[in-house]
């Protein structure tokens, strides 16, 4: 029933109408581990450097996360900075990258997790996704993230990838620069035509869609009056959608319904705060109450 | 339980990706028209020039459509022509505006048609709104739509008008503008402020928003796999809201949500035809049949 995600810690400078925050915890890996723990356990496989602060460390554990695959290396830790502006918060405008260890250091899996069955390979080079994927013993469910990064500049090994993948969770634009469609439905249908059984398109504060052969549907994303930090939004999100689904007996348009409602209330919380504020003190009840409400609005 | 609108009847020229069509029936009490009479039934109050074919008027008398405050004046008819480029069909570039005899007529209402209850009073100069809206003998229900062009030039006129309209529908970009809100659901309070005890903004394909006092709700918009010409979806959205409240029982949580539901189906239809091609010859049947899809979505 365990969960495995490939992605990265980093620490975050962000600028927003709200004020700035200076290496924050952040990274694909986090914000994905913090949502999905909420649900099931998860392994996080990541690579940091020498002067990641141990406090964060202490941090992930005590949220139950499993930090076998995290590999300190000799270098620093991954840094993004970045601003969004008033008026576009949907829109992070990147003021810097120091990619530090990521460069010369791949995420290894530690041998013991070698047959968790269920992986989020988070955005990533899609050849260590590739090669991250293959330590792993005949995983029952992968699910993966892109960029514009990759589909622009390894698109064949991304194509070879999306054959072995069950579901892709990936943003409209990419979704829409992946397929060459600029309609979401027609986006959807071409990648579901390269491998995956299953794709997710997050719209970001415009919800979400869902599409597979026999299932299809869009939610709208829950709305909240104040954006603070949208960072990490959309690996909220498929931690929310991963962790629901690896603790369902099955998946169907029920549990799919489920998993990407639950993934957009947290998604909802993680951008009321900088980083990881919010979603670090979540609790079930706070995710229950913006449920309860979220079906309320789609009941008729 | 009959429904006025106040608006526009125009010949629109349209540019868009799945080619060019000219001075085709359009204007936004047209659209509005259209989709209201798949539920009610609709008089139509505009001012049209001497050049406006014969045809057009024998069309929307054959759709039952009430044309006593149609007044035909001395000069041409409103022509607008825009086009929407390949990748952002939610966005019209305006390449000409005729004003035609809408700069100097005045819409009148027909004496006959003083009682009716129900008005929409279409995007205009809220002045000449305010005017049409004190020909009425004390309607029931009024709402109201607008554009940028008021809100930058006619704020004044337009606020006091605001007080009198029970329902504001306007899109996002609208409501941003009017509200000097850059959150949607900040904007929807603000505009609750000025008056209305109801607002409904909308977002094109990204759905839309109700807000009151006691109820609030957001729904998405209904995936189209063709979009090829979206001119008059936001005044077809009106129309299926209204036409739908007018013959409700009462407003409350279900008959809006069906409202709001409603309208986005008719829209959907509406942006995969040519102006009016395809909600001309839209049935009950063909709405229902995409409406019980729709519920399907948001069936948990």
């Amino acid at each position: 029933m365990s969960l495995m995600v490939l992605g990265t810690v980093a620490l975050d400078t962000v600028k927003t109408p709200c004020g700035l925050r200076k290496d924050m915890l952040g990274g694909s890996a986090t914000h994905f581990a913090m949502s999905a723990s909420l649900f099931t356990k998860v392994n996080l496989a990541a690579v940091i450097g020498e002067d990641f602060p141990a406090k964060h460390l202490t941090f992930l554990k005590n949220k139950g996360i499993n930090l076998k695959s995290l590999s300190r290396e000799k270098g620093s830790t991954f840094r993004w900075a970045g601003e969004y502006k008033q008026g576009d918060l949907n829109t992070a405008c990147t003021l810097n990258t120091k990619l530090g260890v990521i460069v010369n250091c791949l995420p290894r899996l530690d041998k013991s997790q070698k047959n968790i069955k269920n992986v989020f390979l988070g955005n990533y080079d899609p050849d260590i996704q590739y090669c991250f994927l293959k330590e792993l013993n005949h995983p029952d469910f992968v699910s993966l993230d892109t960029m514009n990064l990759w589909i622009h500049n390894k698109i064949k090994p991304l194509k070879r990838l999306l054959k072995k993948v069950h579901l892709i969770i990936i943003n409209d634009a990419e979704a829409k620069d992946l397929s060459g469609e600029d309609n979401i439905l027609k986006a959807a249908q071409r990648l579901y035509s390269y491998g995956p059984r299953m794709v997710i398109i997050k719209k970001g504060e415009h919800g979400c869609l869902f599409y597979s052969k026999h299932i299809f549907f869009v939610l709208p994303a829950y709305p909240v009056e104040k954006v603070i930090d949208p960072t990490g939004a959309g690996d909220t999100f498929a931690g929310g959608v991963l962790g629901y689904l690896v603790k369902s007996p099955r998946i169907n348009e029920a549990s799919l319904k489920m998993a990407l409602s639950y993934a957009t209330i947290i998604s909802s919380f993680n951008v009321e705060g900088f980083g990881l504020t919010r979603t670090a003190i979540l609790t079930k009840q706070d995710v229950g109450q913006r449920m309860r409400r979220f079906k309320q609005f789609l009941r008729f």
